[in-house]
């Protein structure tokens, strides 16, 4: 049975706290990544709504879901502890034998969220757009690499 | 077939957009009302256990982690629209026969996440347990209604 230990570096990332003091079991860590991930692709995706022309631009609620996105982004790193790679996720195990790249995609990730905040505080849909853009290749590299379907 | 139409006294308690238009099928408002709560459960289990005493009182720990489930305890409840009562999930038909009722008590479980944040800016812990206890209560009153099993 592989031990439930903190990636300090992964858990760094993103709250300052050993993954181990934060889930009881590896099971939690994955629901609460699985969590963080739907309902942040949820707001995600209602932006990329707005950015593809299929429902009108509305700054306000834009705004609101880039908000979702960028506080949701920072949650699921700290959840990659090791020994939290379990048959019924999609998680695959170069996860944990690539640490630093996969962390530095993960920075990535939570950088162009903040960043997607930036843009839709303008108000501007032509930088959300951009914005966009550049956060949604960081989720497909990243699931092209570290995600099995 | 019952039709996936938005309780919009219900999505305005949480966001002010109908929930038709924010999911695209009903398993999505499901798995994002599961997974709001899980992610918003840990991180108030969290707070618990320094209200406890098993993990040693941290207030910025703390106020960080009150900051996530007040922020999450705005999500769920637009989550719950008419004809998203599947037999996987756990929310009791009850949910859509008792809307104002059940209503009022995602309310109040809103409003006692934001006196937790609250408590936790002033990092006193005494205030902190008296607000997680009140927060604490308004999960069971909810759960003890609206949950199965």
């Amino acid at each position: 049975m592989r031990s439930f230990l903190p990636v300090l570096a992964l858990a760094g990332a993103c709250l300052a706290v050993p993954a181990a003091a934060q889930f009881a079991k590896p099971q939690e860590a994955v629901k609460y990544r699985q969590g963080a991930w739907f309902v942040l692709n949820q707001h995600f995706t209602r932006i990329g709504a707005m950015v593809r022309g299929r429902v009108p631009f509305d700054a306000k609620l834009a705004l609101r879901d880039a908000e979702m996105v960028a506080m949701l982004s920072r949650l699921p790193g700290s959840a990659f502890a090791a020994g939290t790679d379990t048959p019924d996720d999609h998680a695959r195990p170069e996860i944990w034998t690539e640490q630093a790249r996969f962390k530095e995609q993960n920075e990535r990730m939570v950088s162009e969220s903040a960043r997607l905040l930036a843009a839709a505080r303008t108000q501007n849909l032509d930088q959300i757009k951009a914005a966009y853009g550049a956060a949604s290749n960081t989720c497909k590299e990243c699931h092209d690499a570290y995600r099995s379907n």
